[in-house]
């Protein structure tokens, strides 16, 4: 059975983006404070950043791949550059038909209007026996731990207050949660979590 | 100078207790399954509790003594039986003049009426060489944060989801943390942040 994480960086005070996010600034306002272990402390958390980005397919929410437009703007080729780091095929949770976009490095964005199991099922094909990544937003990753869809979650907690923004696991329901590793450098605390 | 810590639970979604907290349930609903380390583990996390209470003295909010009258029903002594497990002088905030609480063990609940930062002095003045610790609930900790007198918050987050409650962290400004120390034992992480 193809297994289905979710990793997402979060405050402390449990937000996963800042307020007023846009594609220029696509985290919100204080959110990129979130990800400064992976940029300035790259080989203490080796491990953790080559698991995030090791599944053989992803999942996100439309306004994750652009904040403001989701999947309307066909200009748009998302925020990440030419080579995206996903190298792998991106499953993009939206409302209109759109044809897949194929970047460098072996990232391809599908648009899928069929909702959040269809894009589950695409996903596991897709990925064969590999894993399934949930990239978020966080909408997206509640829609799919309410859904039951989700075995592990991989929290990468940074000592930073955001005050508002999204917060990440508001309305999931009553998980089930087992505390599976704990892993830290200075700017991070990485604890993953078995669901269900 | 006299160290100022505060420990406190902490569900994953950033509650420090359940909804509808009463005398009979002052954790709230679901609020005891964050505190499970601390029964089911004692020895695993032996650092960490006696850490809790080993402060010279303690400050806690008037809910904290009593969920649903605060200081204001004499015949309550709190909720943590004849000998509670401060064995310190404990410094409780209230609007109401009443004499002090001697319990068995060494704890007393002094009745504090003229704010957080004369019941600060007066526990510093009691903790002597030793910490002063803030020990909840959740808006008494937002006022000490606010006011920039806590230097270590020590959160033991537990992989529960409750919901809703109280949120710990709200409303505390753009606090400055630095994260100290990660440990951990299966039903729970403990992290310490330096603040300011």
């Amino acid at each position: 059975m193809t297994k289905v994480t979710c990793d997402s960086g979060v405050s402390l005070d449990g937000f996963s983006a800042g307020p007023d996010q846009t594609r220029e600034n696509p985290l919100g306002k204080g959110g990129e404070r979130m990800h400064r272990w992976m940029f300035e402390q790259p080989e203490a958390n080796k491990a953790e950043r080559e698991a995030i980005v090791q599944a053989g397919a992803f999942i996100m929410g439309r306004h994750m791949f652009c904040p403001d437009r989701g999947e309307w703007d066909l200009d748009w080729h998302g925020w990440w550059g030419a080579d995206p780091p996903y190298h792998a095929p991106v499953f993009v949770l939206g409302h209109r038909e759109r044809e897949p976009l194929e970047m460098e490095g072996g990232t391809t964005f599908h648009f899928v209007t069929d909702g959040i199991e269809a894009a589950m099922e695409r996903a596991k094909e897709a990925a064969g026996d590999r894993t399934v990544s949930i990239a978020g937003g966080a909408s997206t990753v509640q829609q799919y731990l309410r859904a039951g869809l989700i075995d592990e979650l991989r929290l990468h907690i940074a000592p930073v207050i955001l005050g508002s923004g999204e917060r990440l696991l508001d309305g999931v329901g009553d998980l089930k949660l087992e505390q599976l590793k704990v892993t830290s450098s200075e700017l991070v605390t990485h604890i993953t979590y078995r669901v269900g």
